[in-house]
């Protein structure tokens, strides 16, 4: 519809680019050398410009109108979407890689998600050789959709504690088989995605329960395992019998998620659907044998728990160059001092109330990827020593993920809606880019081990481990954390060494130091306080 | 769809409904004396009643569905929630404070919420005899639909500092009209509810600008005016020739509101369209004459913040109701000191952890009630001196309802989120019903004056109180603040007095009076600071 508002320009000094452009000639900063700084690791910046040249050009992605779809239409974009990105991986031949910087772009949560993530990193880390052998090409070739019913808020009426779960997985040895049963409402498998509407597979977790010996009446309970299983029928995708499975609606956020819900009516699956490279059920005589560290099994969980804590800063990035931008561009009220008739308004930014709220999270994102950074060279370096059986610093990677989860979703959800708010009214409105990132990040703070458990859970893994370095501070340090933890009761014995080294106003690093003191010397407060009540 | 699953009932100790009665069956309060007293203002409870019972027996009132609905099947689904709110208003004979609950337990801002509020109030206020003559009869019967064009965030450029608005309505006196026109992009009136689809009429706040004397094309600006304008043809529902409207797009919720954007391309309205209660344009002379205290033109946006000061209650009390309710039934973890495979997890409530996040905000919720109590009386006495010409108490009035409405808002917006994580999972699903609370309600901090900007007005008013009230601490008080301020200068002359005087630990009143003590000290410190420097 052409009228006379298609000749109108932004008003005086209100051209934005302009700005923008004025504002950037200002900056002494070598942004080239920056970008190549933060995302020269493993080839992102080649990976993102090659990707993106392909996901722009294609109709699908354009998110114009995807704010105004129904929920069901809404899902639908979403699975066209997530076809369409693995024609174009066969098509130009994109690993792994290139797969998650797609998804990135198309910049929301595919439906088939976590099929390669989830689904298949479950498979390879839980399933013995003969499964992996099994499932592995099936998974990699999409000849299967899986679902994950993750660990944690697996069932609507149990979340963290994975003990509670209801859902029952029943050995029936005359049948060589297991036997899922959901006897309650609250054993509904609930949240798992993909399962809603995608998935024909899924990992299901689920009580093992095996005879009695001698009985076929009495079961002993051997707590949760995954199994694989298959939910609904290949060719006209309809649930298989026994198996009531749907979308569990609407949420805050991930609308083209398809979240679902399941519940098993004495659902029978065979012996080799019990993913089985630590934890066994003997075939022929029901015996149950498990490894010798247990914490392998949070594998997985740690796994999601280091990627939400490096995406953190990717999303808080956005936020904060979308509030810097804007109230650059932004101007409001004249000086007080000067004639209100002359000259221009103050950009936003200029103003003290506007700067203490953006510039810290600018800073913190910053934090945000070298904190990254080291959770990932220390997830990497753990998993190469598991996977030669070494399991020493497992329970140092789980603590340590799972604290930075908690620290890093908080700092950037918070840091979103700080952001939207300095928008002032815009930020409410879809052309600020900030709604879906909120109403999607939102889930962050109490996804996969909420917040404040997994921080109470670091406190007591901390001082646990306060308590066996004040016990033997002179052994050999187990890990970082360890270490940190003895140096610091050594220096205690000989307070002087630490506190004239650190020297914060002139060296950077003894300010690496001085944080390294400060959360040693919490943990032995909290730890002094326990002991001493 | 009949299944298996229809004969499930939550597992042993879930069922929430009878969890629910034994906590009740364990308190003390009076629950009916304690609503009374809460609400028996104005009939409320008696209201609510009535009217709960007419809508909850309209299928068009049923929310069930509403999350799925594209944005145009919400906003037509929120249409016709007006249209029946206006038919049952008809046929029952609801007054305006009915109606006001229907909405209110429709829960969503009708497209037709602002007519019977600010548009109908605006003219009311600032419309002079005739204008309130000719309009209001059409305005209550819903002849005419309008919006309202409201000072802040008014256009895409500008918000917070109405001078520098852009559009211009331009006196011309050959014609004996004004002629609207948006010189450029910015200068689009944004925002306004009800205008995208709906309104058929508006008030349209321009810059006012009329000939020097003695001169034709030569302008002076008088700074920005309401008028009264047609925007649509009251029988196509076009747009008048020379104006484009249209929705402003997705938002951050709202999702039934048709916020609006609106241009002017030298748009004729005729002198009657200036509300000229206060400032006049004379026809003949195109002369100006404005009242002496030009503060009763904010007498709209302080009636909204009063408002929205007062309406923050019911929306943390939702919130926190449904925080208390959820991790009562709400069970996870066995405690740590007894066997883990007897008895049952502990409700979600009983950990330190959780209660420290609700129990405050139970009791925010009622902090916020009673100074919405004091909130309402203030603004009431106030206008009923206005009323009868009276102006002095007006400032206070307009820092009061600022300063509330900023802290009232962001503990509501704050507190629902806090409570929504308290949930955990479920906190993001659409069955925990603060999902649709969170996103229209995000909207409340930055809007009608972003909370960061009108308190630093809040703080300037009361600073400029300090310094009249050090030069003349004996003179008469002029309101609650000055009096408060006086009181706390004289006290500092004796500062015995005070401090034996506030008994807070046996003392509720004292309480009070230390909170009162408080306000005032920060504020003389504030003064100092600025005084030294």
């Amino acid at each position: 519809m052409v009228d006379f508002t298609d000749s109108l320009l932004p008003g005086p000094g209100s051209d934005g680019a302009e700005i923008l452009k004025r504002e950037r000639g200002q900056s002494t900063i070598r942004v080239k050398e920056l970008s190549k700084h933060l995302f020269s690791h493993n080839g992102f910046l080649e990976r993102q410009q090659r990707v993106l040249s392909i996901i722009e050009a294609e109709p699908l992605c354009s998110k114009t109108n995807q704010m105004n779809l129904s929920r069901p239409d809404r899902f639908h974009l979403g699975l066209a979407r997530a076809k369409l990105t693995k024609r174009l991986s066969d098509k130009h031949g994109w690993d792994l890689e290139d797969n998650k910087m797609a998804e990135y772009l198309i910049d929301e949560m595919l439906p088939y998600h976590l099929h390669p993530n989830l689904f298949l990193t479950t498979m390879r880390e839980q399933g013995s050789e003969e499964q992996k052998a099994y499932w592995l090409p099936r998974i990699e070739k999409y000849e299967i959709i899986g679902a994950y019913a993750q660990v944690h808020k697996t069932e609507l009426g149990h979340g963290s504690n994975v003990r509670g779960l209801e859902l029952e997985a029943k050995w029936d040895p005359r049948a060589s088989e297991f036997v899922l049963h959901s006897p309650t409402l609250t054993a509904s498998k609930w949240w798992n995605g993909a399962l809603g509407r995608t998935a024909n597979h899924a990992i299901v977790v689920a009580q093992l329960l095996l005879p009695q010996e001698g009985s076929t009446t009495t079961y002993s309970s051997y707590g949760p395992h995954p199994f694989v299983v298959q939910v609904r029928d290949m060719k006209t995708h309809l649930p298989l019998p026994g198996i009531v499975v749907g979308d569990i609606g609407a949420k805050f956020g991930y609308a083209c998620m398809d979240n679902g819900y399941m519940l098993f009516d004495h659902f029978r699956i065979p012996h080799s659907a019990f993913l089985s490279r630590y934890s066994k059920v003997d075939p022929s005589t029901g015996a149950f044998s498990q490894p010798e560290n247990s914490t392998v099994v949070y594998g997985t969980m740690t796994f999601v728990r280091s990627n939400i804590a490096m995406h953190a800063r990717l999303i808080l990035a956005r936020a904060v160059t979308v509030a810097v931008r804007y109230t650059s561009i932004r101007r409001q009220f004249r000086d007080r001092d000067v004639d209100q008739n002359i000259g221009q308004e103050i950009p936003v930014l200029d103003y003290p109330t506007v700067q203490i709220r953006i510039l810290p999270l600018l800073a913190t994102t910053f934090a945000l990827h070298y904190g990254a950074k080291a959770m990932g060279e220390l997830y990497f370096r753990t998993r190469e020593q598991v996977n030669v059986g070494d399991f020493a610093a497992l329970a140092d990677l789980h603590s340590t993920s799972s604290g930075l989860k908690s620290l890093c979703t908080g700092l950037a959800a918070d840091g979103i809606e700080t952001c939207r708010r300095a928008l002032g009214g815009h930020g409410y409105g879809g052309g600020s880019g900030l709604v879906q990132l909120s109403h999607d990040y939102l889930a962050k703070p109490t996804v996969e081990g909420d917040n404040w458990m997994i921080t109470q859970q670091v406190a007591a893994y901390l001082i646990k481990k306060m308590a066996s370095a004040v016990k033997l501070p002179d052994s050999a340090a187990s890990d970082d954390t360890d270490a940190n933890l003895k140096a610091f009761i050594k220096a205690r014995e000989n307070p002087r060494t630490t506190v004239e080294y650190l020297d914060i106003l002139n060296d950077d690093y003894a300010i690496v130091l001085a944080f390294r003191t400060r959360a040693a010397s919490l943990v032995r407060t909290s730890w002094h306080h326990l002991v001493m009540n």
